[in-house]
């Protein structure tokens, strides 16, 4: 059932490293075909398998502080020393067409999406224990120790964030986080202030008989 | 997948007469036989076919007035002559054994639940058109014509509360909207708040790690 929409609604997908969060991605966008997934830019090196414009747009250190500087970014952050950020204009783009767009960003961007976009819809992912988390890390065995004893570190902080987001949804299976994710989405459509201007002509139709 | 809430969620579904609130009620109670159902006190007579403590607690003017004086209604409202209410007691123990409970209230009921529990959760049923509703109404032929066109006027008021609910679900056909609600209690119960308590031992373990 397709039922008009005015304007897109942003969704911030955000988690802890290794909690999965690009095979939700993957899996939510084969269920929903018509969200736009924005590709973050980066300055970061293309890790083994990553392409540039799917996983990332990687651009190089020049290239990135000039889009600073013309003020391209809905939000930018910098991590060891790398800078990842998100393209303002084609985001407002799509929103406009009534196309759904997905961000997966990390907390620092989300908050000053909430800020910029009080509408966005920010979703939190978790795993179903702390202690999986540390297992997937582990078992991904791409990166060493120190990287992952960093990533697990990191993750504790972003836990403090969780207040911030609208949805937290539990990672206990790709498929069921994906339905939770589904769910929240259509939710999200029913909102009044999402509908109210698709009805408008009902309610005039009404005041006017 | 049963994730445990620590606390019901108390849904309020509203719209106009004729608009299918039961036959849309009856199918999500078959999707989710754990919602309750919170039958309302009223002091109008049953109609035909309906029962007393499944349709509604069928009392006495004095018997409500008694209630109402004993404090024991979430809200009630006057109509035509007749009392409409919803007992507290049962519902609030129901929400605190985690239970979700649904309750079929007009518009200033509606506003008075979401004043007292602001958690609550309000969902405004509309007909995918107004002349639809119209056509409804006619072909249930149980009531004359001037009653017909006092709830008609009396949707037209209805729609101006719009605003208040949380969510609007177009009944264009009975398994669309019981989806639509059955995505908007999913989505309600992946809020935040709704898990926070929940994964508290999680950040606990996190904090201390």
């Amino acid at each position: 059932m397709t039922k008009k929409k005015t304007k897109g609604t942003l969704i911030v997908l955000s988690g802890p490293s290794g909690v999965g969060k690009s095979t939700v991605i993957a899996e939510l966008l084969s269920e929903r075909e018509d969200i736009h997934f924005s590709v973050s830019y980066t300055t970061r090196a293309p890790r083994v398998g990553e392409a540039d414009g799917v996983d990332y747009c990687f651009v190089s250190r020049e290239e990135f502080e000039g889009m600073i500087e013309r003020e391209e970014f809905l939000e930018y952050a910098k991590y060891v020393d790398n800078y990842y950020g998100t393209s303002l204009k084609v985001i407002q783009d799509k929103l406009d067409q009534g196309v759904d767009v997905l961000l997966e960003i990390e907390v620092q961007g989300a908050a000053t999406v909430k800020q910029k976009c009080p509408d966005a819809v920010l979703i939190f992912v978790i795993p179903p224990t702390f202690e999986e988390l540390s297992r997937r890390l582990h078992g991904r065995a791409t990166d060493d120790e120190s990287v992952i004893q960093g990533r697990l570190e990191r993750a504790k902080k972003e836990y403090q964030h969780i207040p911030l987001y609208d949805y937290l949804v539990i990672n206990d299976s790709v498929p069921n986080a994906t339905q939770e994710i589904l769910s929240i989405l259509a939710a999200e459509g029913c909102r009044v202030k999402q509908r109210l201007p698709m009805i408008q002509t009902q309610i005039e139709g009404v005041t006017a008989l």
